[in-house]
C-alpha cells in the first residue's frame, strides 16, 4: 500500500452535508425504524424511488424555491438530471407506472434522503431525511386521517409531543381564481405567504387586483367558525368552487375533530399554505410542543396531481416529516438500551472456538464483540473504558476446563460458568442491566 | 389545481435508475431490517455518510474502473462533488474526523445506495445498494473474522447459502514492487486480472518486465499449499517484504480454516484481486451457492488507507455486500408474512370511532387499513381482491349495540363480537393465519 499525504486535502464533507455518527446516527436509524414499522402496521407499503430523477420532474410542480433550490446537472449522455428535492413527485410519477392496477386505496410509505441547494442553518442541511406516506384513491377525510394518525403513532411511540395546524388551500386558490388572478401568480402569493411575507403578499396582490387584495387579507386572518360566513360573502366570485369549497370545510372541520377525539390538539391557521405548488384542498403541518414549537412536517390533499404527468385524475393524499427535525426535537431521548458484552480471548489459537461462543451470544440477542488480547489486565480495562457491560474471558486454561470467565463490569463480580452453561448465565446477567 | 398534460414527458427514470415496489421493495426493506440488526447485535455501530462527496475523497483510491464511472459535477459554487461510488473512502474520512479517539476495535456499519455510471445489466444499475462494515484498530485475523462471519450470519438468517473465496493481494503487490514494477502499472494489471482478462494483464506485464510476468503468471495459479514454497522460490525478490508476507501468509490460512470450522466453505482463489485499489492484503468475496454463483459481495484489509488522507495508520478490514445481488439470489424467499386487517366503516359518522379501534388493532401490531364504503358487499369484495384476511366492519347497527363484526376472509366466517372483547377475537383469528 502506498502511502500518499494529500495536501490539500480536507476532511469536512461538502458544506451543508453531514457526517452522521454516535448517538446522531443511532437516533436517526431509530426513527427510520419505528417509522416503517408504524407505517407498515398501518397498511403502508414500501417504495424506494430513485435518488435521481429527471429535471422535468420537478420542474412543473414542486414550487419555485424548491426548483430554485435544486441539485441539477447533465450525466455524461446530456440528460438534465436532479437529485430529488422531494418525494411526492416520484411517487406519483412511480403509481402511474407501475401500480395503478392495484385496488385502491394504494397506500405508500418512504423514508428517504432529500437535497436542496440551501444555506445550512440549524436544523437545515442540503442533504435531509424525508418519511411519508401516500394514500392514492381515498376522496373521504378518512384518507388524510389515515395518514396523520398513522404519524401521530409514530410521533407518540418516539416520545414527541405534537400538534396539527390546518389549514385548506382550495379557499386560497378559489378566491383567487374568481377574481381572475393567473396561476403563476397564485403560486407566487401563496410562496410569499408561505415565507411570512404576509404583508409583502398581499402587496403584490393588491398591484393586479386590489378586491382579491382585500379578500385574501381577510381569509389569512379567518377563524374556522366564520369560514362559512366569508364563503357567503364572496358567493358571486367563488360560484363556480362552491360544491369543492363545501367538501373541503366539511373535511377540515371533521379533520380537526377526529383529531380532537383521538387525543390531539389541531387548530386552524388559514395563514398556513405550504410552500409545494401541488396541493389541492386540506394541508396540515406538525408542531413540536414545548421549546420552539418546530415545524416537523406537513402534507396534506395533491387530488389531481397525477393529471399532471399524463395520468387519470386521482384522489390523493399524503404528508412527510423531516427526520433531523424529530431528531433535534427529541435530542436526549435514548433508544432502547441493549447491553453490551466483550469477548476476550486471550490466546491467538482460540479466535476460532472464542467466535463459537461469538454465535451464541448473537443467538441470544445480546450486543458482541471479540477482542483478542495475550494481556487480560489490559483487555478488561479497554472493556471498562469502552462501555461495556460483561465479559467473558476465555483463555487456555477456560478451554481446557471447559468453562468461561464472566465478568460483571459494573460490579466487578466474576464467575467461571461451565461452556454449556453459558447460555442461561449471560441471559440470567444481561436481564439485570 | 391546474392539470397540464405534460406531452413529452416520460414515466421512467433516468436509464440504469430503479423504480422498486411491491416484492422488489419489501424484499430491499427486509435485508436492510435484517443486515442492521445483526450488525447492531455484533456490536457495529451505524454511520450515516453523505451520499455527496468531494470528487477528490474518490479520486485516489477507488480503482481506475470507479474513477471512469464516477457521477461527477460542479455545484452552484463551483465545488466539484461526486455522487458516492463506494463508501469505504468516506467511512475512514469520517473515521479520521470524528472517531480517532474512540476506544479500539472502532466498529461501524452503513446501508447506503451507491452511484455508478455504467452499462446497465440484469443485477448491474447505476444506483445500487451496499451493506457495509469496518472494523478499524484490529491487527489480527480476528478482525477479518467478526466483519466476515457477521456477513455470514446474516446471509444464513435470509436463507443464502454462500460460500468464500479467499486471496490475498500482498503477494501481487509484494512480487510486482519486488520486480520494481510502479504503483500505477501494479493497479493496472490488477485491474485486468478483476476484469477476468489474465492473459492481457500477463501480456502488458511482460512489456515492462518478462521476470515479473512469469512470476505473476505462476502466482495467480497457485494454490495455497504452495505458497510458501513460492515465497522461498523468489525469496531475494521479496526480501524487503517476507515478514509482511508472513503475517499475511498465516492470516489467510487461519482465515479459511476458521471459516471452515465455523460451517462455511472457503477456497483460496490467487485469481481474486478484488476492484478497488485500496486493499492491502486479505481479500474475499461472497459466492451464492447454486445457480450462478454470483458475486454478492465481498471486502478485505485496507490497513494504512488513513493514511491517504493524511491521517496516522490504522490497521482496517472491512466488507460490503450487494444487497440488489442478493434480493435477485432469494427471488421467492419471502419476509414473513403478516397478516392484513380492512376495517370497514360504512357510515360516514362513524369514521372517528373506526380509528379508535384501528388503534387497538395497531396495538397489536397487526397490520390494519380502514375503508370506508356505504356498500358492504362493494366493500368486501374490495377486500378479497386485495389479499386482506380479515375484515372488521363496524356499521350504525354495530355501533350501536357496542359490537364489531369480525369476518375471516379466506373461511368466510362472521362473528360478532363485543368491541371490548375484539382485542382477544382479533389476536385470536390472526394467530391462526
Amino acid at each position: 500500500m502506498v502511502t500518499i499525504m494529500v495536501g490539500d486535502f480536507s476532511l469536512l464533507p461538502p458544506r451543508g452535508m453531514r457526517d452522521l455518527v454516535g448517538e446522531d446516527a443511532e437516533i436517526l436509524e431509530y426513527l427510520f425504524n419505528e417509522f416503517k414499522n408504524y407505517a407498515r402496521i398501518n397498511g403502508f407499503k414500501p417504495v424506494i424511488p430513485p435518488t435521481l430523477e429527471y429535471f422535468k420532474l420537478f420542474e412543473k410542480k414542486s414550487g419555485e424555491e424548491i426548483k430554485r433550490s435544486m441539485y441539477v446537472f447533465e450525466d455524461k449522455a446530456g440528460r438534465l438530471l436532479s437529485l430529488r428535492p422531494e418525494i411526492t413527485a416520484s411517487i406519483v410519477r412511480i403509481y402511474l407506472r407501475l401500480l395503478r392496477g392495484l385496488p385502491k386505496p394504494v397506500k405508500l410509505y418512504y423514508v428517504a434522503q432529500c437535497f436542496r441547494y440551501e444555506e445550512p442553518q440549524h436544523g437545515r442541511y442540503r442533504e435531509f431525511w424525508q418519511a411519508g406516506l401516500e394514500v392514492i384513491g381515498v376522496r373521504g377525510v378518512e384518507g388524510d386521517l389515515e395518514a396523520a394518525l398513522t404519524a401521530s403513532s409514530f410521533l407518540d411511540k418516539i416520545g414527541l409531543e405534537h400538534f396539527y395546524e390546518v389549514s385548506n388551500v382550495s379557499l386560497h386558490r378559489s378566491i383567487m381564481s374568481g377574481f381572475g388572478i393567473p396561476v403563476e401568480t397564485q403560486d407566487h402569493v401563496l410562496h410569499l405567504i408561505d415565507k411570512r411575507m404576509n404583508d409583502k403578499a398581499i402587496e403584490e396582490l393588491r398591484n393586479v387586483n386590489s378586491d382579491a387584495a382585500d379578500a385574501m387579507k381577510k381569509l389569512i386572518e379567518l377563524s374556522l367558525d366564520d369560514v362559512r360566513q366569508y364563503i357567503d360573502e364572496y358567493k358571486d366570485v367563488l360560484s363556480n368552487y362552491l360544491e369543492k369549497l363545501e367538501e373541503e370545510l366539511d373535511r377540515t372541520t371533521r379533520f380537526i375533530e377526529i383529531l380532537g377525539d383521538m387525543g390531539y390538539k389541531a387548530v386552524y391557521n388559514p395563514n398556513l399554505v405550504r410552500g409545494l405548488a401541488y396541493y389541492s384542498g386540506l394541508i396540515f403541518e406538525y408542531k413540536a410542543i414545548g421549546g420552539l414549537e418546530l415545524s416537523i412536517g406537513g402534507g396534506g390533499r395533491y387530488d389531481g396531481l397525477t393529471t399532471v404527468y399524463g395520468g387519470p385524475f386521482e384522489y390523493s393524499t399524503g404528508l412527510a416529516l423531516g427526520l433531523d427535525r424529530i431528531a433535534l426535537s427529541i435530542k436526549g431521548v435514548k433508544p432502547p438500551y441493549r447491553p453490551r458484552v466483550l469477548i476476550i480471548v486471550l490466546d491467538h489459537n482460540l479466535v476460532g472456538y472464542a467466535f463459537k461462543i461469538k454465535r451464541i451470544v448473537e443467538d441470544i440477542g445480546a450486543e458482541s464483540t471479540l477482542y483478542h488480547h495475550s494481556k487480560i489486565k489490559k483487555a478488561l480495562s479497554t472493556a471498562s473504558k469502552a462501555g461495556y457491560d460483561l465479559a467473558l474471558i476465555i483463555g487456555k486454561k477456560e478451554f481446557e476446563e471447559k468453562v468461561v470467565t464472566v465478568k460483571d463490569l459494573r460490579t466487578g463480580h466474576q464467575t467461571r460458568v461451565a461452556s454449556d452453561e453459558v447460555v442461561r448465565e449471560i441471559v440470567e446477567k444481561l436481564a439485570r442491566i
